[in-house]
């Protein structure tokens, strides 16, 4: 392989998968043999829009860092409540956390982050754990250099040590680093510490009424249609 | 990718990558063309040699955790007195502790994980610090799920620490994950931690003189020839 020009690091949830009917298409399958139904878009962003708010109890320093499998475990009997799914025992709570281990990537992202391997290292910088970075790229055919973000770092985005010590992982300086993200205030967070930035619009993420994130809203370094583009733009 | 069996983690020097030949190589490419002439074969395996010293001031407490690339860097300082290599300078000390990046890896080791990432989540579990463990695989053409170990442990190995930190990070308990290696006693840091174990032997680590490891020494799950006779074991 030759030489790399440095790293670029991938926000996961959103950018490279598409959580949003992923975890509805499992939480439909869980529940409708078992005679419910529901709007399961909604029941899924209901889940993601606790994601925030659970992290930041760790970001505050009210809560020491625990693995987002925790969280979105203890979100799903909050959102149980909200859309009277019934009771759920452990061993349910467990099938359907791993809902987030089975999201397919968006159509571009395992043939654009095989090429992008060739000059860059790659990594996810995403605040997910380990072991679901690990199950969604096994699931999606992505291959990673390292997995890297919160559980290495033991800090949430867009904390500094999140960017900080995962690039310290790479012995890259910032500027060596590319945060890539559909995300502006993940760029906005990056840009902050000295990375490089591309944005990678997802107008799906959350569907027909999505109203974030459709534009930059910084002066980042790429504006790319999708991870091809980015190659393209690239090089690679 | 079928549903995983489990975490095959593995030791890297000398049981994945032969850093002997591969740092002699390195160290007489450097030399050559200013003149030096060693036995750069007892070069590298003096280098070596300080390797376990240099760790035990940190698995002392002695000294805080510090990466292997610095160590391997601070020892060469010592072996250049040693075998009177002359003054080198940072960016010479810093280029020749690259070497152990790009170490070959032997015959059977990238055909192997191959074949035995169809079934498990292969991770490395070295000494050997993230960006190094990175540029072993470029380099080799070794792809893994995930890179545990020392630097994400911040723990060396022998020590628990080290074995039990990384699996932590795949939620796998030490039942489901084995340990891969060419050397008895991190197999028994292992097995005493609940890991199930495989022992490669590799009797060209330490060259014509190698007297040790050469056959089992405790009672490991597996015994194998090299990673392909294990991924026949395994049914992979």
């Amino acid at each position: 392989m030759s030489e790399v020009s440095g790293a670029l690091l991938f926000d996961v949830f959103g950018t490279l998968v598409d959580w949003r009917t992923g975890v509805a298409r499992e939480l439909e399958r869980f529940f409708t043999p078992r005679g419910l139904v529901r709007d399961w878009d909604a029941v899924a962003r209901a889940w993601r829009a606790r994601y925030q708010p659970a992290m930041e109890e760790i970001r505050s320093g009210r809560r020491p860092f625990v693995k987002l499998d925790l969280l979105h475990a203890e979100n799903l009997r909050q959102v149980a409540g909200e859309f009277d799914l019934g009771p759920l025992d452990a061993a349910a709570i467990a099938t359907l956390t791993l809902a987030w281990h089975r999201l397919d990537p968006w159509p571009d992202v395992a043939a654009g982050l095989a090429r992008l391997r060739r000059r860059f290292i790659l990594a996810p910088l995403s605040n997910g754990n380990i072991r679901l970075m690990v199950d969604l790229a096994r699931h999606g055919g992505l291959v990673w250099d390292a997995v890297l973000g919160a559980e290495v770092a033991q800090a949430y985005k867009p904390m500094p040590e999140a960017y900080l010590r995962s690039i310290a992982c790479l012995d890259l300086p910032p500027a060596a680093c590319t945060m890539v993200a559909a995300h502006n205030d993940d760029l906005r967070a990056a840009a902050a510490l000295g990375l490089r930035t591309a944005f990678v619009p997802r107008p799906g993420e959350y569907g027909p009424g999505h109203d974030r994130d459709l534009a930059p809203t910084g002066n980042w370094d790429l504006v790319v249609r999708d991870l091809l583009d980015l190659a393209d733009r690239l090089g690679c």
